[in-house]
Protein backbone atom coordinates (compact mmCIF):
# COMPACT_ATOMS: atom_id res chain seq x y z
CA UNK A 1 0.00 0.00 0.00
CA UNK A 2 1.41 3.68 -0.65
CA UNK A 3 -0.12 5.40 2.36
CA UNK A 4 1.45 8.68 0.91
CA UNK A 5 -0.75 8.54 -2.05
CA UNK A 6 -3.72 7.43 -0.17
CA UNK A 7 -3.24 10.23 2.31
CA UNK A 8 -3.72 12.97 -0.90
CA UNK A 9 -6.98 10.63 -2.38
CA UNK A 10 -8.71 10.49 1.19
CA UNK A 11 -8.19 14.61 1.57
CA UNK A 12 -9.50 14.88 -1.67
CA UNK A 13 -12.38 12.53 -1.00
CA UNK A 14 -13.03 14.71 2.07
CA UNK A 15 -13.02 17.74 0.27
CA UNK A 16 -15.58 16.67 -2.28
CA UNK A 17 -18.21 15.12 -0.07
CA UNK A 18 -17.52 11.71 -1.30
CA UNK A 19 -17.44 8.93 1.12
CA UNK A 20 -15.47 6.10 -0.39
CA UNK A 21 -13.69 5.23 -3.77
CA UNK A 22 -14.15 1.83 -5.17
CA UNK A 23 -11.44 0.37 -7.53
CA UNK A 24 -10.90 -3.10 -9.78
CA UNK A 25 -7.66 -3.59 -10.63
CA UNK A 26 -5.98 -1.60 -13.42
CA UNK A 27 -3.51 1.67 -12.87
CA UNK A 28 -5.37 3.28 -10.35
CA UNK A 29 -5.49 0.36 -8.14
CA UNK A 30 -2.28 -0.33 -8.58
CA UNK A 31 -0.89 3.31 -8.16
CA UNK A 32 -2.72 2.88 -4.57
CA UNK A 33 -1.99 -0.39 -3.28
CA UNK A 34 1.10 -1.38 -5.27
CA UNK A 35 -0.41 -4.43 -5.88
CA UNK A 36 -1.21 -6.03 -9.34
CA UNK A 37 -4.05 -8.29 -10.41
CA UNK A 38 -5.08 -9.94 -13.85
CA UNK A 39 -9.21 -8.30 -14.79
CA UNK A 40 -10.53 -11.54 -14.38
CA UNK A 41 -13.69 -13.38 -14.08
CA UNK A 42 -13.45 -13.10 -10.36
CA UNK A 43 -13.83 -10.01 -8.85
CA UNK A 44 -11.26 -7.54 -6.88
CA UNK A 45 -12.35 -4.38 -5.35
CA UNK A 46 -10.22 -1.84 -3.01
CA UNK A 47 -12.25 0.17 -1.31
CA UNK A 48 -10.23 3.46 0.35
CA UNK A 49 -13.14 5.38 2.64
CA UNK A 50 -12.95 9.49 3.57
CA UNK A 51 -12.77 7.33 7.59
CA UNK A 52 -9.00 6.29 5.91
CA UNK A 53 -10.23 3.35 6.31
CA UNK A 54 -8.65 0.33 3.54
CA UNK A 55 -10.65 -2.84 2.36
CA UNK A 56 -9.93 -5.04 -0.19
CA UNK A 57 -12.12 -7.67 -1.26
CA UNK A 58 -10.33 -10.96 -3.00
CA UNK A 59 -10.62 -14.52 -3.91
CA UNK A 60 -8.68 -16.53 -1.07
CA UNK A 61 -6.29 -18.50 -3.84
CA UNK A 62 -5.02 -14.65 -4.34
CA UNK A 63 -4.37 -13.97 -0.71
CA UNK A 64 -0.51 -14.74 -0.44
CA UNK A 65 -0.04 -11.48 -2.35
CA UNK A 66 -1.52 -9.84 0.60
CA UNK A 67 1.38 -10.87 2.62
CA UNK A 68 3.16 -8.12 4.48
CA UNK A 69 0.37 -5.37 4.24
CA UNK A 70 -0.13 -3.30 7.24
CA UNK A 71 -3.01 -5.35 9.89
CA UNK A 72 -5.24 -1.74 9.76
CA UNK A 73 -5.92 -2.83 6.29
CA UNK A 74 -9.63 -5.31 6.16
CA UNK A 75 -9.52 -7.82 3.74
CA UNK A 76 -12.34 -10.13 2.71
CA UNK A 77 -11.46 -13.24 1.08
CA UNK A 78 -14.06 -15.45 -0.86
CA UNK A 79 -13.84 -18.77 -1.72
CA UNK A 80 -14.21 -20.42 -5.00
CA UNK A 81 -17.57 -20.99 -4.98
CA UNK A 82 -19.56 -17.73 -6.98
CA UNK A 83 -22.46 -18.57 -4.96
CA UNK A 84 -21.05 -16.72 -1.29
CA UNK A 85 -19.34 -13.89 -3.28
CA UNK A 86 -22.65 -11.88 -2.57
CA UNK A 87 -22.66 -12.33 0.84
CA UNK A 88 -18.63 -11.16 1.12
CA UNK A 89 -18.96 -8.46 -0.87
CA UNK A 90 -22.27 -7.62 1.80
CA UNK A 91 -20.02 -8.16 4.69
CA UNK A 92 -17.63 -5.90 3.59
CA UNK A 93 -20.13 -3.18 2.66
CA UNK A 94 -21.41 -3.58 6.17
CA UNK A 95 -18.05 -3.67 7.73
CA UNK A 96 -17.38 -0.42 6.28
CA UNK A 97 -20.40 1.68 6.54
CA UNK A 98 -20.57 2.18 2.61
CA UNK A 99 -24.38 1.82 2.17
CA UNK A 100 -26.23 5.06 1.85
CA UNK A 101 -23.16 6.77 0.99
CA UNK A 102 -21.85 8.36 -2.39
CA UNK A 103 -18.90 5.81 -3.50
CA UNK A 104 -16.62 7.27 -6.46
CA UNK A 105 -16.10 4.56 -9.23
CA UNK A 106 -13.31 4.90 -12.46
CA UNK A 107 -15.74 4.42 -15.31
CA UNK A 108 -13.53 3.34 -17.69
CA UNK A 109 -12.13 0.58 -15.56
CA UNK A 110 -14.84 -0.35 -13.01
CA UNK A 111 -17.19 -3.01 -14.90
CA UNK A 112 -20.56 -4.06 -14.50
CA UNK A 113 -19.03 -7.53 -12.93
CA UNK A 114 -18.07 -5.68 -9.50
CA UNK A 115 -20.53 -3.11 -9.90
CA UNK A 116 -22.98 -4.93 -9.36
CA UNK A 117 -21.97 -7.11 -6.30
CA UNK A 118 -20.99 -3.31 -4.78
CA UNK A 119 -24.63 -2.39 -5.98
CA UNK A 120 -26.56 -5.01 -4.47
CA UNK A 121 -24.27 -4.97 -1.31
CA UNK A 122 -25.08 -1.62 -0.92
CA UNK A 123 -28.61 -0.82 -2.23
CA UNK A 124 -29.10 2.66 -1.17
CA UNK A 125 -25.34 4.05 -1.93
CA UNK A 126 -24.74 6.76 -4.93
CA UNK A 127 -22.31 5.47 -7.31
CA UNK A 128 -20.25 8.27 -9.03
CA UNK A 129 -17.41 8.58 -12.11
CA UNK A 130 -14.94 9.71 -10.08
CA UNK A 131 -11.98 10.18 -12.61
CA UNK A 132 -11.45 13.65 -12.21
CA UNK A 133 -10.86 13.20 -8.54
CA UNK A 134 -8.23 10.53 -9.33
CA UNK A 135 -6.78 12.65 -12.00
CA UNK A 136 -5.83 15.32 -9.27
CA UNK A 137 -3.52 12.97 -7.99
CA UNK A 138 -2.63 11.17 -10.50
CA UNK A 139 -1.79 13.72 -13.10
CA UNK A 140 1.18 15.38 -10.54
CA UNK A 141 3.79 12.71 -11.27
CA UNK A 142 6.37 12.70 -8.82
CA UNK A 143 10.44 12.21 -9.87
CA UNK A 144 10.38 8.69 -9.90
CA UNK A 145 7.17 8.73 -12.15
CA UNK A 146 8.56 11.20 -14.33
CA UNK A 147 11.91 8.97 -14.91
CA UNK A 148 9.69 5.68 -15.18
CA UNK A 149 7.79 7.97 -18.08
CA UNK A 150 10.75 9.11 -19.91
CA UNK A 151 12.34 5.31 -19.74
CA UNK A 152 9.11 3.90 -20.99
CA UNK A 153 9.35 6.31 -24.13
CA UNK A 154 12.78 5.51 -24.24
CA UNK A 155 12.19 1.84 -24.82
CA UNK A 156 9.69 2.76 -27.42
CA UNK A 157 12.03 5.01 -29.33
CA UNK A 158 14.64 2.60 -29.22
CA UNK A 159 11.77 -0.80 -30.73
CA UNK A 160 10.96 1.79 -34.07
CA UNK A 161 14.94 2.30 -34.82
CA UNK A 162 15.23 -1.31 -34.40
CA UNK A 163 12.42 -1.94 -36.46
CA UNK A 164 12.84 0.14 -39.21
CA UNK A 165 16.35 -0.62 -39.84
CA UNK A 166 14.96 -4.27 -40.30
CA UNK A 167 12.05 -3.45 -42.58
CA UNK A 168 12.16 -3.85 -46.50
CA UNK A 169 9.42 -3.33 -48.90
CA UNK A 170 7.60 -6.45 -49.45
CA UNK A 171 6.40 -6.62 -45.95
CA UNK A 172 2.98 -6.80 -44.44
CA UNK A 173 1.76 -4.35 -41.92
CA UNK A 174 1.21 -7.05 -39.59
CA UNK A 175 4.96 -8.55 -40.03
CA UNK A 176 5.98 -5.00 -39.52
CA UNK A 177 3.69 -4.92 -36.34
CA UNK A 178 4.96 -7.72 -34.69
CA UNK A 179 8.35 -7.09 -34.98
CA UNK A 180 7.93 -3.80 -33.56
CA UNK A 181 6.09 -5.74 -30.24
CA UNK A 182 9.74 -7.90 -30.44
CA UNK A 183 11.61 -5.25 -30.41
CA UNK A 184 9.79 -3.23 -27.70
CA UNK A 185 10.40 -6.45 -25.54
CA UNK A 186 13.49 -6.83 -26.63
CA UNK A 187 14.59 -2.70 -25.59
CA UNK A 188 12.62 -3.28 -21.90
CA UNK A 189 9.40 -3.51 -21.90
CA UNK A 190 7.05 -4.61 -19.57
CA UNK A 191 5.76 -7.70 -21.34
CA UNK A 192 1.88 -6.17 -21.33
CA UNK A 193 2.87 -3.67 -23.63
CA UNK A 194 1.20 0.25 -23.77
CA UNK A 195 -1.59 -1.11 -26.52
CA UNK A 196 -1.15 -3.32 -29.45
CA UNK A 197 0.85 -0.74 -31.66
CA UNK A 198 -0.79 0.32 -35.00
CA UNK A 199 1.03 -0.39 -38.54
CA UNK A 200 -1.09 1.23 -40.88
CA UNK A 201 -0.17 1.64 -44.77
CA UNK A 202 -1.37 2.87 -47.91
CA UNK A 203 -4.83 3.47 -47.66
CA UNK A 204 -4.99 2.23 -44.36
CA UNK A 205 -3.03 5.24 -42.70
CA UNK A 206 -5.56 7.66 -43.23
CA UNK A 207 -7.86 5.44 -39.97
CA UNK A 208 -6.60 7.10 -37.12
CA UNK A 209 -7.28 3.54 -35.06
CA UNK A 210 -6.52 1.25 -38.00
CA UNK A 211 -5.87 -1.93 -36.88
CA UNK A 212 -2.32 -4.01 -38.74
CA UNK A 213 -3.93 -6.01 -42.27
CA UNK A 214 -2.28 -8.40 -43.79
CA UNK A 215 -1.74 -5.11 -47.31
CA UNK A 216 1.73 -5.51 -48.30
CA UNK A 217 3.78 -2.45 -47.96
CA UNK A 218 5.87 -1.07 -50.54
CA UNK A 219 7.96 1.57 -51.78
CA UNK A 220 6.30 5.15 -51.80
CA UNK A 221 3.92 3.97 -49.65
CA UNK A 222 2.81 6.57 -46.12
CA UNK A 223 3.38 4.09 -43.55
CA UNK A 224 2.03 5.36 -40.02
CA UNK A 225 3.25 3.51 -36.77
CA UNK A 226 1.10 4.60 -33.25
CA UNK A 227 3.10 2.63 -30.54
CA UNK A 228 4.10 2.64 -26.93
CA UNK A 229 5.94 0.88 -24.33
CA UNK A 230 5.51 0.19 -20.51
CA UNK A 231 7.74 0.31 -18.13
CA UNK A 232 7.13 -0.73 -14.81
CA UNK A 233 3.34 0.00 -15.44
CA UNK A 234 3.97 3.27 -17.29
CA UNK A 235 2.87 3.58 -20.80
CA UNK A 236 4.08 5.98 -23.77
CA UNK A 237 2.27 6.36 -26.84
CA UNK A 238 4.13 7.80 -30.02
CA UNK A 239 2.83 8.49 -33.40
CA UNK A 240 5.37 8.79 -36.43
CA UNK A 241 4.67 8.58 -40.12
CA UNK A 242 7.27 7.76 -42.41
CA UNK A 243 6.97 7.85 -46.68
CA UNK B 1 -21.48 -8.17 -39.41
CA UNK B 2 -21.86 -11.80 -39.03
CA UNK B 3 -25.28 -12.05 -39.40
CA UNK B 4 -25.46 -16.00 -38.99
CA UNK B 5 -24.63 -15.51 -35.40
CA UNK B 6 -26.38 -12.49 -35.13
CA UNK B 7 -29.33 -14.75 -35.98
CA UNK B 8 -28.38 -17.12 -33.61
CA UNK B 9 -28.15 -14.81 -30.64
CA UNK B 10 -31.60 -13.04 -31.68
CA UNK B 11 -33.64 -16.51 -31.46
CA UNK B 12 -31.88 -16.94 -27.38
CA UNK B 13 -32.68 -13.15 -26.88
CA UNK B 14 -36.72 -14.14 -27.94
CA UNK B 15 -36.46 -17.52 -26.16
CA UNK B 16 -35.38 -15.83 -22.84
CA UNK B 17 -37.55 -12.75 -22.96
CA UNK B 18 -35.14 -10.11 -23.58
CA UNK B 19 -35.25 -6.98 -25.65
CA UNK B 20 -31.20 -6.54 -27.12
CA UNK B 21 -28.33 -6.69 -26.60
CA UNK B 22 -25.37 -3.96 -25.81
CA UNK B 23 -21.83 -4.73 -25.77
CA UNK B 24 -19.04 -2.97 -25.96
CA UNK B 25 -15.87 -3.66 -27.09
CA UNK B 26 -14.10 -7.13 -26.74
CA UNK B 27 -14.53 -10.29 -27.58
CA UNK B 28 -17.92 -10.91 -28.22
CA UNK B 29 -18.23 -7.37 -29.63
CA UNK B 30 -16.25 -9.03 -32.72
CA UNK B 31 -18.20 -12.25 -32.45
CA UNK B 32 -21.08 -10.54 -34.03
CA UNK B 33 -19.97 -7.32 -35.76
CA UNK B 34 -16.19 -8.61 -36.94
CA UNK B 35 -15.19 -4.97 -36.29
CA UNK B 36 -12.27 -4.36 -33.75
CA UNK B 37 -12.04 -1.32 -31.57
CA UNK B 38 -10.08 -0.75 -28.80
CA UNK B 39 -11.22 -0.09 -25.53
CA UNK B 40 -10.92 3.40 -24.76
CA UNK B 41 -12.01 6.97 -23.14
CA UNK B 42 -14.25 7.06 -26.10
CA UNK B 43 -17.67 4.66 -25.62
CA UNK B 44 -18.67 2.32 -28.83
CA UNK B 45 -21.62 0.48 -27.89
CA UNK B 46 -23.22 -2.32 -30.59
CA UNK B 47 -27.08 -2.99 -30.02
CA UNK B 48 -28.86 -5.81 -31.29
CA UNK B 49 -32.52 -6.13 -30.90
CA UNK B 50 -34.93 -8.97 -30.68
CA UNK B 51 -36.42 -7.35 -33.54
CA UNK B 52 -33.75 -8.45 -35.29
CA UNK B 53 -32.61 -4.12 -35.16
CA UNK B 54 -28.57 -3.76 -35.12
CA UNK B 55 -27.61 -0.13 -33.90
CA UNK B 56 -24.16 1.20 -32.99
CA UNK B 57 -22.65 4.01 -31.54
CA UNK B 58 -19.10 5.14 -32.55
CA UNK B 59 -16.42 8.36 -32.47
CA UNK B 60 -16.84 9.99 -35.62
CA UNK B 61 -13.28 9.61 -36.37
CA UNK B 62 -13.76 5.74 -36.37
CA UNK B 63 -16.57 5.75 -38.61
CA UNK B 64 -14.52 4.35 -41.90
CA UNK B 65 -14.56 1.42 -39.96
CA UNK B 66 -18.00 1.02 -41.03
CA UNK B 67 -17.83 1.50 -44.72
CA UNK B 68 -19.66 -1.56 -46.43
CA UNK B 69 -21.77 -2.09 -43.49
CA UNK B 70 -25.35 -3.49 -44.67
CA UNK B 71 -27.75 -0.06 -44.93
CA UNK B 72 -29.87 -1.70 -42.92
CA UNK B 73 -27.78 -1.14 -39.81
CA UNK B 74 -28.47 2.18 -37.84
CA UNK B 75 -25.49 4.21 -37.34
CA UNK B 76 -25.34 6.93 -34.21
CA UNK B 77 -21.75 8.58 -34.87
CA UNK B 78 -21.13 11.76 -32.40
CA UNK B 79 -18.51 14.12 -32.42
CA UNK B 80 -15.68 14.65 -30.63
CA UNK B 81 -17.20 17.04 -27.56
CA UNK B 82 -18.07 14.96 -25.23
CA UNK B 83 -21.04 17.20 -24.01
CA UNK B 84 -23.00 16.07 -27.14
CA UNK B 85 -22.54 11.95 -26.23
CA UNK B 86 -25.48 11.94 -24.07
CA UNK B 87 -27.60 13.12 -26.53
CA UNK B 88 -26.27 10.67 -29.49
CA UNK B 89 -27.16 7.64 -26.64
CA UNK B 90 -30.79 8.95 -26.07
CA UNK B 91 -31.33 9.69 -29.33
CA UNK B 92 -30.15 5.94 -30.34
CA UNK B 93 -32.37 4.50 -27.65
CA UNK B 94 -35.15 6.51 -28.47
CA UNK B 95 -34.44 5.29 -32.09
CA UNK B 96 -33.85 0.99 -31.23
CA UNK B 97 -37.05 1.68 -28.56
CA UNK B 98 -34.24 0.44 -25.68
CA UNK B 99 -36.28 2.51 -22.98
CA UNK B 100 -38.68 -0.20 -20.52
CA UNK B 101 -36.96 -2.71 -21.82
CA UNK B 102 -34.64 -5.48 -20.34
CA UNK B 103 -31.24 -5.17 -21.78
CA UNK B 104 -28.71 -7.91 -21.56
CA UNK B 105 -24.69 -6.44 -21.36
CA UNK B 106 -21.66 -9.20 -20.47
CA UNK B 107 -20.51 -8.33 -16.78
CA UNK B 108 -16.55 -8.71 -17.59
CA UNK B 109 -16.75 -6.66 -20.24
CA UNK B 110 -19.14 -3.53 -19.65
CA UNK B 111 -17.79 -0.38 -18.24
CA UNK B 112 -19.31 1.57 -16.10
CA UNK B 113 -18.57 4.28 -18.91
CA UNK B 114 -20.93 2.97 -21.32
CA UNK B 115 -23.14 1.28 -18.81
CA UNK B 116 -23.74 5.01 -17.65
CA UNK B 117 -24.66 6.46 -20.94
CA UNK B 118 -27.19 4.17 -21.42
CA UNK B 119 -28.88 4.28 -18.44
CA UNK B 120 -29.14 7.76 -18.48
CA UNK B 121 -30.22 7.59 -21.98
CA UNK B 122 -33.06 4.53 -21.39
CA UNK B 123 -33.83 5.55 -17.81
CA UNK B 124 -36.44 3.07 -17.48
CA UNK B 125 -34.87 0.19 -18.79
CA UNK B 126 -33.51 -3.24 -16.66
CA UNK B 127 -29.74 -4.05 -17.53
CA UNK B 128 -28.81 -7.53 -16.43
CA UNK B 129 -26.18 -9.88 -16.80
CA UNK B 130 -26.46 -11.89 -20.08
CA UNK B 131 -23.23 -14.48 -19.86
CA UNK B 132 -25.34 -17.15 -19.68
CA UNK B 133 -27.03 -16.02 -23.12
CA UNK B 134 -24.06 -15.34 -24.58
CA UNK B 135 -22.12 -18.72 -23.98
CA UNK B 136 -24.75 -21.15 -25.42
CA UNK B 137 -24.09 -18.98 -28.79
CA UNK B 138 -20.21 -18.60 -28.56
CA UNK B 139 -19.43 -21.75 -26.47
CA UNK B 140 -20.49 -23.84 -29.82
CA UNK B 141 -17.40 -23.87 -32.22
CA UNK B 142 -17.73 -23.86 -35.50
CA UNK B 143 -14.60 -25.73 -37.62
CA UNK B 144 -13.43 -22.71 -38.67
CA UNK B 145 -12.86 -21.27 -34.89
CA UNK B 146 -11.70 -25.00 -33.83
CA UNK B 147 -9.04 -24.32 -36.35
CA UNK B 148 -7.92 -20.77 -34.78
CA UNK B 149 -7.50 -22.24 -31.41
CA UNK B 150 -5.43 -25.12 -32.53
CA UNK B 151 -3.57 -23.31 -34.49
CA UNK B 152 -3.23 -20.62 -31.21
CA UNK B 153 -2.23 -23.73 -28.74
CA UNK B 154 0.23 -24.68 -31.42
CA UNK B 155 1.67 -21.33 -31.12
CA UNK B 156 2.26 -20.80 -27.64
CA UNK B 157 3.85 -24.56 -27.45
CA UNK B 158 5.96 -23.82 -30.05
CA UNK B 159 6.69 -20.47 -28.32
CA UNK B 160 7.21 -22.47 -24.99
CA UNK B 161 9.93 -25.17 -26.86
CA UNK B 162 11.91 -22.20 -28.47
CA UNK B 163 12.11 -20.30 -24.95
CA UNK B 164 13.05 -23.33 -23.13
CA UNK B 165 16.24 -24.29 -25.58
CA UNK B 166 17.32 -20.45 -24.72
CA UNK B 167 17.17 -20.11 -21.19
CA UNK B 168 20.03 -20.92 -18.87
CA UNK B 169 19.93 -21.15 -14.67
CA UNK B 170 21.02 -16.89 -13.75
CA UNK B 171 18.63 -15.80 -15.66
CA UNK B 172 15.39 -13.80 -14.03
CA UNK B 173 11.66 -14.63 -14.37
CA UNK B 174 11.29 -10.93 -15.97
CA UNK B 175 14.22 -11.83 -18.69
CA UNK B 176 12.25 -15.17 -19.28
CA UNK B 177 9.11 -13.76 -19.19
CA UNK B 178 9.79 -11.21 -22.18
CA UNK B 179 11.66 -13.75 -24.09
CA UNK B 180 8.48 -16.26 -23.74
CA UNK B 181 6.46 -13.12 -25.28
CA UNK B 182 9.11 -12.69 -28.05
CA UNK B 183 9.19 -16.14 -29.19
CA UNK B 184 5.06 -16.27 -29.21
CA UNK B 185 5.17 -13.33 -31.68
CA UNK B 186 7.97 -14.91 -33.77
CA UNK B 187 5.66 -18.15 -33.64
CA UNK B 188 3.07 -16.31 -35.23
CA UNK B 189 0.38 -15.22 -32.50
CA UNK B 190 -1.42 -12.18 -32.79
CA UNK B 191 0.48 -8.66 -31.03
CA UNK B 192 -2.16 -8.98 -28.25
CA UNK B 193 -1.01 -12.02 -26.71
CA UNK B 194 -3.74 -13.55 -24.88
CA UNK B 195 -2.35 -12.45 -21.74
CA UNK B 196 1.07 -11.34 -19.58
CA UNK B 197 3.17 -14.29 -18.77
CA UNK B 198 3.30 -15.77 -15.65
CA UNK B 199 6.61 -17.25 -15.15
CA UNK B 200 7.21 -17.99 -11.79
CA UNK B 201 9.70 -19.50 -10.24
CA UNK B 202 11.04 -21.19 -6.50
CA UNK B 203 8.37 -20.26 -3.60
CA UNK B 204 6.39 -17.60 -6.03
CA UNK B 205 5.75 -20.87 -8.40
CA UNK B 206 3.11 -21.21 -5.22
CA UNK B 207 1.14 -18.48 -6.17
CA UNK B 208 -0.87 -19.06 -9.03
CA UNK B 209 -1.33 -15.58 -10.35
CA UNK B 210 1.88 -14.36 -9.66
CA UNK B 211 3.32 -11.56 -11.61
CA UNK B 212 7.08 -12.20 -13.03
CA UNK B 213 9.80 -10.50 -10.68
CA UNK B 214 13.42 -10.01 -10.88
CA UNK B 215 14.14 -13.07 -9.03
CA UNK B 216 16.91 -15.42 -10.28
CA UNK B 217 16.22 -18.44 -11.30
CA UNK B 218 18.74 -21.28 -10.29
CA UNK B 219 19.48 -24.73 -11.02
CA UNK B 220 17.08 -27.22 -9.38
CA UNK B 221 14.51 -24.80 -8.53
CA UNK B 222 10.86 -24.96 -9.38
CA UNK B 223 9.94 -23.27 -12.76
CA UNK B 224 6.33 -22.55 -13.77
CA UNK B 225 4.81 -21.21 -17.11
CA UNK B 226 1.31 -19.91 -17.59
CA UNK B 227 0.83 -18.39 -20.99
CA UNK B 228 -0.73 -18.10 -24.10
CA UNK B 229 -1.16 -16.78 -27.44
CA UNK B 230 -3.49 -14.94 -29.72
CA UNK B 231 -4.57 -15.98 -33.21
CA UNK B 232 -7.16 -14.01 -35.19
CA UNK B 233 -8.42 -13.29 -31.50
CA UNK B 234 -8.50 -16.95 -30.11
CA UNK B 235 -6.74 -17.53 -27.40
CA UNK B 236 -4.71 -20.45 -26.31
CA UNK B 237 -4.19 -20.85 -22.11
CA UNK B 238 -1.53 -23.26 -21.34
CA UNK B 239 -0.10 -24.27 -17.91
CA UNK B 240 3.62 -26.56 -17.73
CA UNK B 241 5.86 -26.73 -14.41
CA UNK B 242 9.48 -27.75 -14.84
CA UNK B 243 12.53 -28.01 -12.09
Amino acid sequence: MNLNRIQKITKILNDEGLSALALNPGPSFTYFSDLSFHLMERPVVLILTANHEIGIVVPEFEILKLQGLPSSIQTFPYPDNPSVWGDVFSNACKVMHLDHQTIGIEPTQMRFLELNYLQVAAPNAKFIAANKLLEKVREEKDEDEVNLILKSIEIAQNALEATLQWLKPGMTERQISNELVIQLLRAGSDPEIAFSPIVASGPYSANPHALPTDRVVEAGDPLLFDWGARYQGYCSDLTRTFV
